[in-house]
C-alpha cells in the first residue's frame, strides 16, 4: 500500500485545538515527525513522544514536507485558527514559510485563502471537502447530539419520540443512532426518495411542510437543515419540555431569539466531532490526509 | 391529501402476474374499480370483491381511467408480459383500445413500446424508474435475499460472514437486513465515499481491487453490482461450500459457466420482490402509481 | 485448554439425521476418529475423509471412547431413532455393544432409556438437558421461523406485526430475530417481570390473558408456550391471512383441529435446528459434548 | 383496570430528591392529590399544580392513603434520607405519623427499618426488591453508563472495545446499548449458561477468569459485579488510556486506592436512574406502586 510512503514524513501541524493536539500524536505514532506550532497553550499539553514544538515559524517551517491547518484555518478575519496559542499568526505569514514543495492542507478553507496561497505557488487540499471525511464526521455528530440529549432531558432516551429534520447525511446517522437507543424516530424532510428512504429505515416520515403537525408530539427535535425553519410559529409548536438540538452548521436552523421569548429549549451544537471525540476526529483527519497523499503519489507513476 | 381524488377512479390491470393480481385487490379496496385483464389464469384466482375480470379489451378498456402495465411491460418481443394469460395479447393490441385521457403506467418501459404508445397518443409513465419505487423495493429484495440464504446453506446465518459487492441501494438494504441477523458484513465497493458510508455502519470496507482476498472467507456473497465481475478466477477463490447469491439485473454478475465448471453455488435471484412478497410489492406500486396521478393533478393547479 | 484432550478420541455417531452427518464431520475435522452407524443412506451422504462408515454395531462399538446418540435417542418405542437407516437397530443392542468405559452422550433421554442403560453398567449424558445447547438452539430455531415466514407470506417481514407468545429462550431469540428485521413486536406473557423484559426490549407487552385483543391485530404469531392455549376462541380471533407458526415442542400450543375448521393457517414447526442449519445444530452438539467431557476430566484432577 | 382504583388517592412523598419530585407531579397527573414532604428546597423547586407542600409531618402524614418513601429510604443512620430538606426528619418520626390503614413504601428497607415500622403496625413495601423495578431501571442505568463513556474519553464508543463484566440485567442492557451504539462488544462471565447467552447475542464471551488478558483490549471496561474483582493485578492490565466504569451497587467492585495509585481512569456510577432520568425513574416507581396496590386490592377480592 502507498500508505507506507505516505509515512516518514515531517509533517507541520499549525493551529487549531484539541484535534490538531491529537492529529499530532497520532502522526508520530505513524513513524513520521510532527512539528507542532501555534499549539501551545492547551489544556491537553501532553504530547506523544515523537512530536516537537517548534516556536519559530519561519526557520522550521520550510523543512517540513506536509502542511496540515485547522478546521477552520481562519479564526475570523485574517488569523489563523489558533485558540490554544497566545499570539495566533496572520495566514498569510503561515503561507508565506511554507516549502513550496509541501503538500498543504486546510479545513473550509475560503476562496480568498485559497487565492492568497496561490501567490506563494501553494494549492491547499481542503479535506473538510472530502466526501470519506464529511461521512465519517457523522458518528462523532451523531454521539454528541446523543450525549447532549442525554444531559439536556429529564428522560431516557429510550422511548422517547424524537423527530430528525432533514435526511441527509447528518441526519441519517443520528436517527440510526438514537434509534438504535430506543428512542422512536420521525423523519421530516423534503422529496418522495428521502422519505423512501426512511421509510424503509424503518422510521416514519412526514413530508417537511407537515413538520409542525408532529412538534407537539417530539421530545427531541434534531435540527440538521441549515436553513432558518424553525421561525416563532413553529418554535411556538414544541412541547414547553421539548429539547431543540441544531446540528447544523452556521448560520443555523433556529431563530434563537424567538426560542428565549417562548421558553424553548434549544442547544446549537456546531463542531461536535473535535469536541466530543477530539482523538477520532483527528483519525479521520489523518486518514483523509494520507489518501489525499497517498492519490497524488499515484497521479506521479 | 390529493390521494383523495386518485382513488374512485377506474383502474384496468392489464397482465403480469402475482403482484398485478395483488394490486388489484389493493385498488378495489381503496373505493375505486379495478378491471383485470389478461391475468386470469393465475393459481391466485380468488380476486377480492369489487375486482371485475374482463374479458374483452377493445369492448372495456376505453372505459378506464387509468391503465397499468407489469413489469415489465413486454414478455419478450411484440407479446404483453401476461404469464397468467393463455394467450397473452400484443402489446400494440393494449395501447391501441387505451383511451387517449387515460393515464398509463407501465414497469422497464423500453424506447420502443414508449414509442408505439405515442403513435396512440399516449405516455407510459414507467414507475419503475421512480426512486421511491426503486428503494422501497429494496426491502423485499433483501428479505428474498434472506430467505434464500437460510434456505441454501446448512449454517445459521448468525455468525456467518457475508461479503455484500456494491453498497448502492440493494446494497445497503441487503447489508443492514445480513447484519441484523448477526451475520459478520464486509463490503467491496468502488471509491472512498462508498467505503466511508459502509464503515460509519460498522462494516469492514474492502477496495473492490482487494475483493479476490476476502472471497476465501465469505460463506455467502451477495453481489448486486451489474456488471461481469465474477469471472473464473474470482469464482475459484470462492469456499467450495461458499454461496453466491447474484441480485444484480440483466445480464447479470456471474459467469455461470465457469461456476457450473468449478462447482460453485450460483442462485441468480430476479425480480425478488413480486415473488417473495407480492403484497407488498403491489403496495409500492399502487403508492407510487398514486403518487405519479397526485403530482399530475397538481401540475393541472 | 482441556479442549486438546478431548479430541483425538475414538468417537462413535450413531443414529440420526443431517444434524449426526454433520457432527461426524465435524468431529473428524478436530482429528478424532468418527464412525458412524445407522446413519448410511441419507441423502447427504459425502462424508469428509476421516469420517468411517461402520456396519458391524457389535465389532466396532466396543472400541469407541465416546459414544453420541441422536437427539431424541428413541425413534418411537424401542428402536433407534435413525430415519436415514434401512433397519434401525433396537436401543438396547446398541447400548450392549458400549463399552462400560465410554462417555455416552444422547439427546431428550428418557428415564426407560436411562435405566437400560444402567442395567449395561452405563450413564447417558442428556446434551438436550445442557442450558448453553438449549440457549445456543435458540438461533436456528428463530433463523427457521423466520424463513417459514418468509415463505408463508406475501407481504415482507418488514413492517408486519409480529405477536410473540411467550417470553423464555426461543421467545426472546424470536423477538429480537423478528425485530431486527423490521417487525413490530408484541410480547404476550404471564408475569410483571417476563413483561419488564420485554417493555426494555422496546417491546408492546401485553399480559397474557389479554392477548385475544392483540391477536386480530397480528400478521404473524409465534408461539412458544407449550400447553394447548390457541383453542377455537382464540383461533377464530385470528386474521383470515394471519400465520400462526408454533415453535412449541409435543404436544404443541394449537389445536390443530379447529385451526382446519376455521381455514387459519398454522405451521408447526418442529425440530428446527436441525433441519434448516445442520451444521450449526452439530456444531453445537459438538461444543456441548465436548464442554461434558471436559468437566468430567476436570472431576478427574 | 384496576389502575382506576389507585388513582385518585391522596398520596405522601417524603423525603428523597429529584426522582420522588418527579413522582409527586405524576402522581399529581394522574387525579391523585400528592403531599410533598421534606422535598422543598431542590433545585427542581417548581413541582406542577396539584403537588401540595407539606410542612407539617403530624398535622398531614396521617390523613394519607398511601406513603411512598424515597430510595434509599435512610439517609444514614436513623433519619430520612432528604437531601432536600434543611433538616431531614428521623425515620421514625415519619413512621409514627402514618396512618396504620395506609399503603407504605421505600427503597432499600432495611431489616432494622422494617422492624420499626412494625413496631407502628405497618409494613413497608420495597418497590426496589420487585423484577419490574429492577428490569426497568437497568435502561437508565445503561444510558447513564453510555453518557459518562462519551463524556470520559476523546474517542466515539462506535469502533471502541467493550469489556461487560457480569451478564446479569444491568450486563445485558448495557451491552445492548453499547453494541447498539457501534462498540464491539466482549462478556466476561462466570457459567456456560451466560456465556451461551452472551454468544447469541453475538457478542464474544470470555470465562471470567480469563478476564485478565481482555482487559488490555479494553477501551471501556463496565463492571457490573458486586464484589471486588478489580484488585491491583487487574488494573494494572488496563490500558493507561482505558476507562473503567463500575456500575455495582456499594461496595463496588473496584479498589480505588490501587486504581489511583496506578493512574487508571475509574468513575463509579451510583444510582443512575434518579441523576440521568429523574422522570423516568420515577415513572418506573409509580408504576411499581400501582402494582403493588393492585395486587392488593385484588387479594381483598
Amino acid at each position: 500500500m502507498a500508505e507506507r510512503t505516505v509515512r516518514k514524513k515531517t509533517f507541520a501541524v499549525i493551529g487549531g485545538d484539541l484535534r490538531q493536539c491529537c492529529l499530532a500524536n497520532l502522526l508520530a505514532a505513524d513513524e513520521s515527525i510532527a512539528r507542532v506550532f501555534a499549539l501551545c497553550m492547551g489544556e491537553y499539553t501532553e504530547f506523544d513522544s515523537g512530536v516537537i514544538r517548534s516556536d519559530e515559524l519561519e526557520g522550521v517551517l520550510p523543512q517540513c514536507d506536509a502542511v496540515i491547518f485547522p478546521l477552520p484555518v481562519s479564526g475570523g478575519g485574517e488569523l489563523l485558527n489558533a485558540p490554544f496559542s497566545s499570539s495566533p499568526p496572520p495566514i498569510s505569514r503561515c503561507l508565506r514559510a511554507v516549502s513550496p514543495f509541501a503538500a498543504v492542507f486546510g479545513g473550509m478553507v475560503s476562496g480568498e485563502i485559497q487565492r492568497m496561497a496561490e501567490m506563494y505557488g501553494l494549492f491547499i487540499h481542503d479535506y473538510y471537502r472530502r466526501e470519506e471525511l464529511i461521512v465519517r464526521n457523522c458518528i462523532p455528530t451523531a454521539e454528541g447530539a446523543l450525549a447532549i440529549a442525554m444531559q439536556e432531558t429529564a428522560r431516557t432516551v429510550f422511548g422517547s419520540r424524537c423527530l430528525v429534520v432533514g435526511y441527509g447525511r447528518v441526519g441519517k446517522a443520528a436517527a440510526r443512532l438514537f434509534d438504535a437507543c430506543g428512542a422512536r424516530i420521525s423523519i421530516a424532510a423534503r422529496g418522495q426518495e428521502a422519505l423512501a428512504w426512511a421509510g424503509i429505515a424503518g422510521y416514519e416520515s412526514i413530508p417537511i411542510g407537515e413538520m409542525g403537525d408532529a412538534l407537539p408530539m417530539a421530545d427531541i427535535i434534531l435540527n440538521t437543515v441549515p436553513a432558518r425553519l424553525f421561525d416563532e410559529a413553529l418554535l411556538d409548536r414544541m412541547r414547553p419540555d421539548g429539547l431543540l438540538i441544531d446540528l447544523s452548521s452556521k448560520p443555523g436552523g433556529v431563530d434563537l431569539e424567538a426560542a428565549k421569548r417562548l421558553g424553548r429549549r434549544v442547544v446549537w451544537a456546531l463542531s461536535l466531532p473535535g469536541k466530543v471525540a477530539p482523538v477520532t476526529a483527528a483519525e479521520i483527519v489523518r486518514d483523509t490526509v494520507y489518501h489525499i497523499l497517498t492519490e497524488q503519489e499515484d497521479s506521479f507513476l
